[in-house]
């Protein structure tokens, strides 16, 4: 028996960067949390703390920097496939690269009925997000939306499944459905008009959830995945991640008070936790473009 | 010597309630976090453990549900005072109640350019607050908004301080200016329109914020506390708190590149903190309108 | 009716420093988060932007940096009177300057036995605290504790409250009492060896929760304070915030299975919240004390 | 081309619970926070909200609720097995169970040099960890430890990394080393006397970043892990997360002060951030051990 260094990664995590677009009056602010993570022979610096491989993370946080100044940032995609394919191709033994951002929208601040040049309000708490992995040649594009948090108020309900001996949840033909929405969606190729593509994957999400008529949280993330797959043929597999934030019905009858489906309390934990791939037949190999990505079945 | 009691209260914090609104097809929700105190003659509790005048803080939570059914929510302002006029009026020894609710502000999603009648979206990380004191017959009313991010792209000037052994700030006439707003502001009386008021003030404060020209954030925060005095006489006294959210111009000479006011690092801590009062000189007495409101000067 | 500033202060919040004492090789690590705030005559800079008597948030980071290193750090009250003093002395415009510190402990590590000389681990969740406020040529220090969770399985009563028409909840004889005591002790004078002193009250307050059968949270505050107050004649006051964290026994009762104070779940929302202040009947004034300390009563 | 579900799992997150051992008048108690997933056949809710194989994750929790009183908790390997073979034998649908706890530390309160016998204090921010894959008949066991923040305040060099256009940090032969490790650990089989050897590799990782002179942080991590291994043989495989928590030597000369490795601030973000597998060469197949567990390579 020996003992062996298997899969490794470093980089630098949550490299916050504003970049303030001046060109024209009407200024312009992408708000990023950027993170790297190389991938490759960096053996010796674990077995030996030999560090001739090692491009430092401060390196690379200055390379987010300077590569926003030097071509601007654009879309997050397109941002991190610039990184990703210039720290690959920086030295030999780099053999892959992800890159994960998440961008913070914020919108304009209305005055007297018009959007305002330069003040901006931070949009809430809703996150355009991508992982971009560059595999030598190869580049791997994953976006997603994080924190977004939907909730319908009837259309739901809860019932025919089994009960085993610790089953007491009652079936329920209406219930409120919330949940805070994480998907990631993977693209054929990387290649692509990626801002007007989130905005319909994201679109097509978000009103799926309102459309469909809910028998299960599985079912109503199965038909967003569909959804987004059908409508764009861009896109060859998604993963979501939706807690069952649950909302319960408060017992007022000790106080002679009846609740037709209006208070409700609601726990912060447990919560019902469902997760689910949905893709197409024909997807092509994903690669690495999972690896390490938190959270996802 | 002797050890006495001095101040205090006790209540049940963070009581998280929906109340959805079925009265026609068309739902409306309100998402909220009730917290209650109580002030008045609870030596004995303190003293000896007698709790014969503890209205146990399960009552006070089991109180903001009830009332939520059977009186429904309107504005915070108005569940808070028909909340703390019921604990005062309970039992003679509670003196002042404290109700403090937060409200999270949902959107409906717009499903082929039609808001839906039953599915939401949460509508980022702002709130609007309120702090309502009844104390025996008055009623004292500060409401507000945390979670406010904002942020001035140009317009933004520092400079003419003062320079001591340990300052070595350089001055600026162009530097990017973002905060998050926490502003209370007290009205004059308890009986008003509150949520055509709090539009008003709201809005004041925002437009504000985005036309000054500012030339130190505290100049910024008393024009925002002086339109909102100016355009609403029933507010007497507006208190905000505002993080000075530094953005750094990071240094790309190393790079060969210049950064003429484009590319931003945002640190997380430390930051500048500016909190102050504005007020009519004929403002009446806030009584205990602010005790133990955190974070206030 | 004008428009007046009301009060006001501002500073530099959570400057986070590490200090290294390597005097000996057996090293000494003091890990703050220090925020300073001045008060005095800051008007100009709210009504008209005029700065002049602005000394920078950046230059109020530097000057503790510095005062670290020219001075070191010690106890975190003699640091922060250290500060004020100076912030108070460096312009006649500045009446008063308040510095704020929480404290991070950290332990040796043990090796074969030993404590290392200079690897350390973090001990904890717990942190002490001071709020030291010059005035002029008078200081105030509270001191205080933070993040210390502490529970008693046993040993604990709540009954005898009154029922009204909200009131549900069972009177027990049992039942497990939780808290993360916030406390701060205001002292007579500022001129004490604050080390083993806040060693002697955190350990009273600690053994007196330990120690007292309660009938009532507001029972075992008010000893916690007042036993504080007996041992300790350097402190005046002693405010306490105490969460009721409720262990709530899972009725098992469906599973055919007793429940005999064994299994609880334990929610996170809502709490119970307990504020109490506990004082000698000669203690001096506090003056400024207590001035925008969040959550006291 | 066609639309198919792919890889799922739902479950009930982070049930959170207490449980007393009262058997003798010196209690014990065990805190923890519970997550269960479920695999297998589960397509019928995700495709036409049929739920008939959906066992509700109500259920799940009421199971583990109930398990804690039928069978106590004991070691939470042997907790989280019980769970996971339950799971997987109630409905032949069932193809996996994972359930996932983390335990909080808990010390007894020392009153009057002796330690209480019901009285408890929270013991800092570290939690011990498992995750345990019950797969038909075969059960994977990953144990570890998440929020142990060490720290070495010399003894850790960074130097001879490669230099490209964007490197501009100079190289150090003493710098702060710290860290706030997660650590993950896969045992050789399920049946093992889980506490001792909890203590064992926990020892064993925190005194191997105490002992070893780092010339990297990856050689840290390498050496902590091979130190495990080498140790314990019933560990298959050590992976880790240890981002690089930055502590920079604050620039003190605009002040005439020195700085001789005594003065840092301490930034949040960014951070480094490394990972990294240590394993046997001969370990056995992980199965689905490593399956959705967040943030790991």
């Amino acid at each position: 028996m020996s003992i062996v260094l298997g899969p490794n990664q470093f980089g630098k995590a949550e490299i916050r960067l504003v970049h303030v677009d001046r060109t024209t009056p009407v200024h312009r602010i992408t708000d990023l949390n950027v993170s790297t993570a190389l991938r490759g022979d960096f053996a010796a610096a674990h077995l030996t703390g030999d560090n001739s491989h090692v491009l430092t993370t401060d390196a690379q946080k200055n390379t987010v920097y300077a590569f926003a100044r030097e071509h601007g940032v654009g879309e997050i995609e397109d941002f991190a496939l610039r990184l990703g394919r210039h720290f690959v191709g920086s030295f030999p033994w780099i053999g892959q690269a992800r890159v994960t951002i998440e961008q913070y929208a914020w919108e304009r601040i209305v005055v007297d009925g018009e959007q305002h040049d330069h003040a901006f309000r931070r949009a809430g708490g809703e996150r355009r997000t991508t992982v971009v992995t560059v595999d030598g040649d190869a580049a791997h594009v994953v976006s997603g939306i994080a924190g977004l948090v939907v909730l319908r108020s009837t259309g739901s309900e809860f019932w025919g499944f089994p009960r085993d001996h610790y089953t007491t949840l009652a079936e329920t033909t209406d219930r409120i459905l919330a949940t805070e929405v994480t998907a990631r969606w993977r693209y054929v190729g990387a290649d692509h008009d990626f801002g007007p593509l989130f905005d319909g994957v994201r679109g097509t999400l978000v009103s799926t959830f309102a459309r469909v008529h809910s028998l299960a949280l599985q079912q109503t993330l199965y038909r967003m995945g569909e959804a987004a797959l059908t409508s764009y043929p861009q896109v060859a597999e998604v993963r979501m991640s939706m807690p069952n934030k649950h909302h319960f019905l408060v017992d007022l009858t000790p106080f002679d008070l009846d609740n037709p489906d209006i208070v409700y309390q609601v726990p912060d934990r447990p919560y019902g936790l469902i997760e689910a791939t949905v893709s197409r037949d024909d997807a092509p190999d994903p690669g690495p473009s999972w690896l390490a990505i938190p959270g996802f079945c």
